[in-house]
This record gives structure tokens, C-alpha cells and sequence, in this order.
């Protein structure tokens, strides 16, 4: 038999299964409008982080990338794929999985699931976001592409903005439906569209979150009335908008990491030099979100690790007195630090 | 109940209870041995992977950090610490796990503990660059710094060299004692010396492995006779050093990634321009070796993400037909990729 590892050995891991669970023992809505609580926190001090952009490996199929960051205290990292290709072949386009550890001594503090996570995430992040910069009562936003962050966009914008009408688009009907169906029972009333012009009718915030890795023109400028707030998930890596450049134009953008959007949201279709704000800024009161209601705010997101460290964070504290993980032995970590062979040795007894 | 999780979200998790068990199944001296062949394959092919220096988050502790690598079919990284002060409050001064990916679709395959594996890789390429840089015949190794790595030099510089003669000197009498216990019974022959000096006497090969973070002289220049081999195993990150540069101008310097090194090896003592010789080369035959036995050798060691890309690969393919891993569900992965939160949705049930 093995002696049992030690108590620092073990970190808690949450599944995918266990994610669910958790998920709802807290109630969808409620997961997402604490989570947006907790990123806002975190974009509040914005200048405690590490920020540098993610880590990318790009192959013809697609990239898989590390996305680290810091506060000083906690150290946190994501690893996501993004493979557009994966649909056609029953995968997903993008999983994930994430990670805390101690600053201070370097251990893992928690392994968890992150492909609901940061569906979860991204979608908190965008209400978060459209609380700052859509205009006051919004009730109506369109959803162009119907994909898997569908919903989770939806419902974010429930729980944090009040959002009562769904107007929906996909070039796939199949998977407007799948949508319709469930969100059906959310409370919210949703309405399947024949095109991307006929969802954004009276939408004062329309969400575009498209997957195919190319330059796409899901919106064009005549498409754009005043004072829509635009929410654009789907641009999020280099070769792929969503957004005609004559929308930008027009519009201010809000953006999470100048130096990482530049690269990979819409912006990248515009000089170097482009104005956008940090959103930070907006958050903490710096500079105004929006100024009236025939301005056109863009949110042009691509996600950013400070996101997934707010998320891990929240996860971690929400575990806390559950029973939704498991420890698992990932630190070898023996009685006298410089004996690990000594331990090797002594398993094999 | 909830479902099962689908094949595709499962993948296998080696804890570090698997892992000893693993080694132990295999043992070894036959695991650091044939790691060792699977190490110098990878550098044969130098030129098949995406190269990129680590990812490192300094503290006033210590860095952690993040290895990714690609050979274009699959992907691997490492996370992995260094923190010098853990030993003091009993903990691992590294640790760190890995995982391998599939590039072409994004998806993990192998996660598993990496403390030992990196204690066991740093060995076997020791041993592998050795193998190249020795004199023939070496019979004899020196071993200074006696912490957690240095059981693992020893057996690995017998497996692959046949060295039979090993000398220890450490600071601590202790690390010594604990290092002549572990190592009785392996068929070495152990000496614990009371200086460095007493330690090399005679020695063909001097591996240092020391932990300070610190500019050290673990070896000064007169200490290094004509025809040896030194392993610099400790120097290994900005502001640790082991060896007095008089020592670098004698020797010919080779090694693993120059951008890397010359920020993180003893040569961050030398001008950025200081000649070395990449290991890859001198394994492929491009460059010759160990020229004569009066040459002195350095393996200036900082460890690269190909290296571990190696020992993951290798444990992947030792894996296959045993049950020393468990399945973890790490992947959400859905019937219809797009409908994520049907998933969910359905886990309520």
C-alpha cells in the first residue's frame, strides 16, 4: 500500500459534471449576475494585475492558447482552444480548463472545467459591460449566431440588465431553435427571426456571437440604428470580425486589453492607433460609459485572463462548504522536500 | 442522476500516486534510460517545433511559470514553479503538472502530475547531453548541491553512462546523508566528500544542483581540471548562478534554446553575443561534441518545453495497457456542440 499523500498534495478539481452541479445549486441567474459582481471588482483594480497578452500557438485548424495573470496574491491560468472546425466533426469549438495557485509558495490551490466556465464568464462580462454602456431600460436585445454562448448571453442580460425580449438570427434555423427551446421557461419572451436585419428591429442591444474564423460582415452600418449598444463576442481572433468597419466609425468602443484587442478583435481591422476606452476605465468612473441616447457604444470583446481569474476566484469561494469536487493528488509533496526520490522510493514498498 | 460524460470528455489524469507506480513498473533506471532515447529523438527533430521562452510571472518569492511547445501534431505545456524559500516552510521548491493537447482539434489527452516527471526528465537529458559531451569511459561523477534532483543525476548518469562512482558535498551534511541512504543498494558506489573540492577530485563529471536564488560560486575556476564535464543543473533563472565566469571562458558552452539560456543560465553572466553551441546541433551531427579529453565541457541546463514535451509524450505511450491513471472529466462536451447549455440544462434533471 502507498502512505496517502499529504494534505498539501491535494487540490480541489472540479469536473465538468461538478461545474453543473454547482452551477445549479446557485441558480443560473444568480451565478451570472454574482460572477458579472466579481469581474466588476476585478476591472475596479485593474492596475493590481499582470497584464500581458495570451500566449498563442496557431495551427491551420485553429489555436490553442494560455492566458495567465496575477493580483500579487493569486496567480491564475487558462488553457482554451479555439477550432472552428471542431462543430462539423461533433467537438466543441472551444474547451477550457483553468487554475489558482499561491503567488507565495507556487502551489495549485484549485484545477477546474472551464468550457462552461467561461461561457459563463463571457457572458457575465458583457452584461457587466452593457450595465455601463447600454442605454437605461433596455428591454429588447438581438442575438445574431445561436451558437453554444447563446443563451448564457441571454440570460446574463436578464439578470443583470433586465432584459424581458429575445430576437434571435443564425444562418442555421436548426440552431435558432435549439435556442428557442431552451430558453423556453426563462421568463424571457424570444422570437426566432428570418434575418440579421429582422432580429435587430427595436433591439437596444444587439449581440453578435458568430464562430466562422474569417472576416464576416454579420452587421452592416445601414443595419445600425442610434443608440444601440453592440455587444461583438465573435470577432476574437486574428482573421475573424463580425462588424463592417463603417459600424466602427460610427460607433465608441469600449474595449478589455488595448494591446490584446488590437490584435484580435474588430478594432484589428483599423489603424494601430485607433481611440477606444478601457472598459476599466468606465468601471472605476475615470471616464463616462455612455454619454446619450443616440450615441452607439461597441463593446468589442475578446476576452481577457483577468475575466477567468475573476471567475476562478468566485468558484473557489463558492465551493467552499460544498461537496461539488474532488481532490486530486497533482503536487508530489514529501514529508522532507529534498527527499522525492526518498518518497518514490519508499511507494514502491 | 446525471448522465454519463461522453468518450471524448474524458481524459486520463496521472496523479503522483500513478506516476510512482508507473516508474516503478517500468523502473527506474529503464525509465530514465529510454526517457533519455526519447529526449534525444525530439532534439534530432529539433526543427519540427514551435520555440518560444517561457512564460514566467516573477514574485519577490519566487516565478511561476509556463513551457508550451509543438511538434505541429501535438501540443504540450508545463506549469511549474521555483520557489527557493518553500524548503524552508517544507514544501517543494518546484512542482508543476503537464498536459498534451491535440492540435489539430484543440482537445486535452494527458494531464499528469510533473514534479516528479521534470525531476526525472531533467536527469535523463543530463544524461542524454553526457552522453555526448563526456569523456568516453567517464566512471566517475561529482554531485554538488545533494536536494531533491540529485538521486535522480546519479542513477540516470548510471543507467545511460555507466557511471559507477559517485561524490557528494552539499552545505548540509544532511542532504548528503539523505542522498548516500537513498542511493545505497542502487550499485553505486556513494562517497559523501566535506567540501567541493574533496567532492571533484577525480571526477569526469561535475553536476551542480544547488537551490539558492542567488549569484553563487558553487565551483571557482581552479577547482576544474582538463578533460571534465560540467552538468550545470542550478543556474537556472535570472540571478542564479553557480559557476565563476572564469570557469564559462574555459569551457565550451552548449545549450538547450540560446534566447532562453542567456536570460536564465550561467551565461546571463556573459555579453549577449557569447559563443555557444546548440545541444540539437551536436546531437544531429551537425556540430562536433566533446572534441578531445583535454576540452572542458558545460551543459549550461535551464531546462526547455521540448523536454517535457518528450516526457509527456513518453508517459502517454507507457501509459497504454497499464491502469495507472484515472479518467478525469475535464471537457464539457455536448451531443450537439452548440448546445452547451442544454447540457446543463439536462444535468438539473
Amino acid at each position: 500500500m502507498l502512505q496517502a499523500p499529504s494534505p498539501k498534495a491535494l487540490i480541489p478539481f472540479v469536473s465538468v459534471e461538478n461545474m453543473m452541479r454547482l452551477v445549479h445549486h446557485i441558480g443560473v441567474e444568480a451565478f451570472l449576475e454574482e460572477l458579472a459582481g466579481v469581474i466588476e471588482d476585478d476591472f475596479r483594480r485593474w492596475g493590481a494585475f499582470d497584464k500581458t497578452p495570451r500566449v498563442a500557438s496557431h495551427s491551420r485548424e485553429g489555436v490553442i492558447e494560455l492566458m495567465p495573470t496575477s493580483d500579487g496574491e493569486i496567480y491564475s491560468f487558462k488553457y482554451v482552444n479555439g477550432h472552428p472546425k471542431n462543430m462539423a466533426h461533433g467537438l466543441q469549438t472551444v474547451t477550457a480548463f483553468g487554475l489558482l495557485a499561491e503567488v507565495s509558495t507556487g502551489y495549485p490551490v484549485l484545477l477546474t472545467e472551464m468550457t462552461l466556465l467561461t461561457a459563463l464568464r463571457t457572458a457575465a462580462t458583457s452584461a457587466m459591460a452593457a450595465r455601463h454602456l447600454a442605454r437605461n431600460g433596455a428591454r429588447t436585445m438581438a442575438l445574431i449566431g445561436n451558437g453554444a454562448q447563446a443563451e448564457f448571453q441571454a440570460l446574463a442580460m436578464k439578470a443583470v440588465l433586465g432584459i424581458e425580449h429575445v430576437r434571435l438570427y443564425d444562418i442555421d434555423p436548426a440552431a435558432t431553435e435549439k435556442t428557442i427551446r431552451n430558453l423556453a421557461g426563462s421568463g424571457l419572451s424570444v422570437t426566432g427571426c428570418p434575418s440579421s436585419q429582422a432580429a435587430i428591429e427595436g433591439a437596444e442591444i444587439i449581440t453578435t456571437c458568430t464562430a466562422d474564423k474569417q472576416f464576416a460582415t454579420i452587421l452592416t452600418d445601414n443595419m445600425v440604428g442610434a443608440g444601440v449598444h453592440i455587444n461583438a463576442i465573435g470577432g476574437d481572433c486574428p482573421g475573424k470580425t463580425e462588424l463592417h468597419r463603417d459600424i466602427l466609425l460610427r460607433a465608441d468602443t469600449f474595449v478589455e486589453y488595448p494591446p490584446q484587442t488590437r490584435i484580435e478583435g474588430e478594432i484589428q481591422q483599423m489603424a494601430p492607433d485607433y481611440p477606444v476606452t478601457e472598459l476599466w476605465q468606465v468601471v472605476t468612473g475615470l471616464t463616462p460609459g455612455r454619454r446619450d441616447d443616440r450615441q452607439i457604444t461597441l463593446f468589442d470583446s475578446v476576452g481577457f485572463a483577468i475575466e477567468d481569474f475573476s471567475a476562478l476566484r468566485y468558484v473557489r469561494e463558492r465551493l467552499r462548504g460544498t461537496d461539488f469536487f474532488q481532490e486530486i493528488d497533482i503536487i508530489a509533496d514529501p514529508d522532507d522536500p529534498r527527499d522525492l526520490f526518498g518518497m518514490l522510493q519508499r511507494a514502491r514498498a
